[in-house]
């Protein structure tokens, strides 16, 4: 097996994760997934779809008809996307695999700006890409910032791609307009392609675009620039099981994704698609309604971590994570180990997201259950009273 | 774009397709799948599952129950196969491409035997491999064969990898126990990775194993060699469309594996697996009578094109398809794009599956109503009729 394979790190969240299962009781806010499950409508459409035998090879690049929907709902957001941009890829992860095998060579420089759920930085080390990247910085309040002169400084005519997941998995940090338009201006300037993982777009909390959704490199960029912006059906419409997501790219690069999907799963399944479709036309009554919930999430679980002697916690403006720090652990695993263990509460270590992340903790409060969050703070609040350092 | 996305060939099959799309009564036999449905207590148990409410993620190595229905169903087939060994995969391509990006660094070489299906292939380019190909043959009578001293010369030391795909798409051909053994013994020898594309084992008509699957090279391996076999449901349960496939490996990669299905795509989808569980467990009512339509199929249509003046063409000891050479027609493309806009018949033209197979053309016979593939051949006889050279 390559080195490149041996080397790429397991999962630190699967890590605690396996400690905790089959402990009874546990609270597990682990998993970037909220636990409810998708909608009655979008499920009756796959079941329809079988149903009538919808069961064989389809377009490469999607349905025509489900490209369609998608350029109107990006349309909507971000305005005119021809659906000739779309192309309809296995999830999110699928998506910037495929951006990825397109556009890196191995040995080509990627820069990536860190914390970020480990995906993204694992897929340029599987393409044999060399990986560069810049850190965010936490703010004395928990809420973490970009330096945006060190990553223009670090985006030269040497870096093939520039890879961004904002809003960020797990730190919550959204990149403003402004950002936006000075990294687009160098990405121009250097020839770097951007690829956007905007997938938590629609889980922005700020009230201050005219969308809703969290500004997004599609708002600023012409449809010939070096963009390649991914999004997933998993967050904003309950579907993480799925595995549906799409790309935007420039039109010229369509043909050849088309033959990179054939060589890496040929095609979604047409039922998959025909579920995306009717999610897709009940947007407007399925997603506001799930991130009306998250806010209140969020809205439930921030200030009570807040409230916790030596707790460091910032409301996010996006994502459904609250991303925290425990005075005296700098230990993310161990720590998340222990309250698996004692306290009976799971989270994700920060330390899998990046050494930068070392000693935070990532709680998922996509739950549709507000108690369920409460319980968790209580415990939390009991370990650390139990065992506070004199 | 990198160059080598940009030098991958389009589908010459999708393009002789598009020629012919939109055209009313052209017989499509052109791509590789069957006609048929996948069977009703297959897609109830999809059903069950999204009403049940399974839309979450889960294992990125596949249901710990479906692995279990795996191995038993390999075990039955070719010997003890532990659960351990196999990961389940978002299609046979998905499988593939998992495989390669274990085992080839960009600069590696990779041996493939051609003609084969242009997904195997493509692959090793996409991940920077350089390919060398090892012809397969046409007999007079229109079976091909392989010269297996070729084979094993090509393989040296610093072959990474060995890619197989017998029974083979498009040719029919099949590896026997013998050679298997051979190419095991070669590949121990200078270290090499076999990974045999084994999708077609079922559909199998020589009658000369006790199992009645195709020679398979996990009956000789041993559970640590270098051997990676791929399989998917395609084929033997009608399951094209649902891309779902599985790898059976040495145990020590499988923890690897998962890492690298979670940075692909991450897991498929429970109503997918669902699904599969029960295809395995009604194996034996579903694949046998598939297989027996398809011999049927085979020895309708065969016989047929063998009578046709200036036509060779072989009964294939396995697969879903008829291999065919006109003679004084040495340009496979414009073959079949004559042959859809003049005899309204659908077929793949030869050069999609490698320079070996130009002046070739593959006709897929899984047609559920056999009468299709007569009138089919009926239109050949008439084209060339036609076309008669004096």
């Amino acid at each position: 097996m390559r080195q490149a394979i041996l080397d790429l790190e397991e999962s630190r969240i699967r890590e605690v994760a396996n400690a905790g299962m089959g402990r009874a009781g546990v609270l597990a806010f682990w998993f970037g997934e909220s636990d409810e499950v998708t909608p009655e409508a979008v499920r009756a459409a796959a079941v329809a779809s079988l149903q009538a035998g919808e069961t064989f090879y389809s377009h490469n690049l999607g349905l025509p008809e489900l490209r369609q929907a998608v350029a109107g709902y990006t349309s909507v957001l971000h305005g005119p996307v021809d659906a000739e941009r779309i192309a309809i890829t296995s999830g999110g992860v699928n998506a910037l695999m495929l951006a990825m095998q397109a556009l890196v060579d191995a040995g080509d420089e990627v820069v990536a700006v860190t914390p970020v759920w480990p995906n993204l930085t694992a897929q340029p080390r599987i393409l044999g890409a060399r990986l560069s990247c810049v850190a965010l910085r936490p703010r004395a309040d928990g809420a973490w910032t970009l330096d945006l002169d060190a990553l223009l400084a670090a985006i030269t005519p040497t870096t093939r791609l520039l890879v961004l997941n904002a809003p960020n998995n797990p730190t919550g940090w959204t990149l403003s307009r402004t950002e936006q338009q000075a990294i687009l201006a160098r990405c121009r300037a250097t020839g770097t392609w951007i690829l956007a993982d905007e997938v938590y777009e629609r889980l922005y909390y700020r009230d201050d675009t005219a969308s809703g959704a969290a500004p997004s490199f599609l708002d600023l960029a012409e449809a010939d620039d070096r963009l390649a912006v991914v999004q997933s059906f998993s967050k904003s419409f309950l579907m993480t099981g799925w595995r549906l997501g799409w790309l935007v790219m420039p039109t010229q690069m369509m043909g050849h994704m088309g033959k990179l999907i054939e060589f890496n799963t040929s095609c979604a399944p047409v039922f998959v698609q025909r579920a995306a479709q009717v999610a897709l036309a009940e947007a407007d009554a399925i997603t506001p309604r799930i991130v009306a919930h998250l806010r209140q999430c969020r809205d439930t679980l921030v200030p009570l971590l807040q409230g916790l002697p030596g707790v460091r916690a910032s409301s996010a403006p996006g994502g459904m994570y609250a991303f925290l720090r425990v005075d005296g652990h700098d230990d993310s695993l161990a720590l998340a180990k222990r309250l698996v263990r004692e306290a009976g509460l799971g989270l994700a270590p920060g330390v899998a997201f990046g050494s930068e992340a070392e000693g935070w903790l990532r709680w998922c409060f996509a739950s549709r259950d507000l108690s369920r969050l409460r319980e968790g703070a209580q415990r939390l609040e009991r370990w650390l009273h139990a065992n506070r350092r004199s």
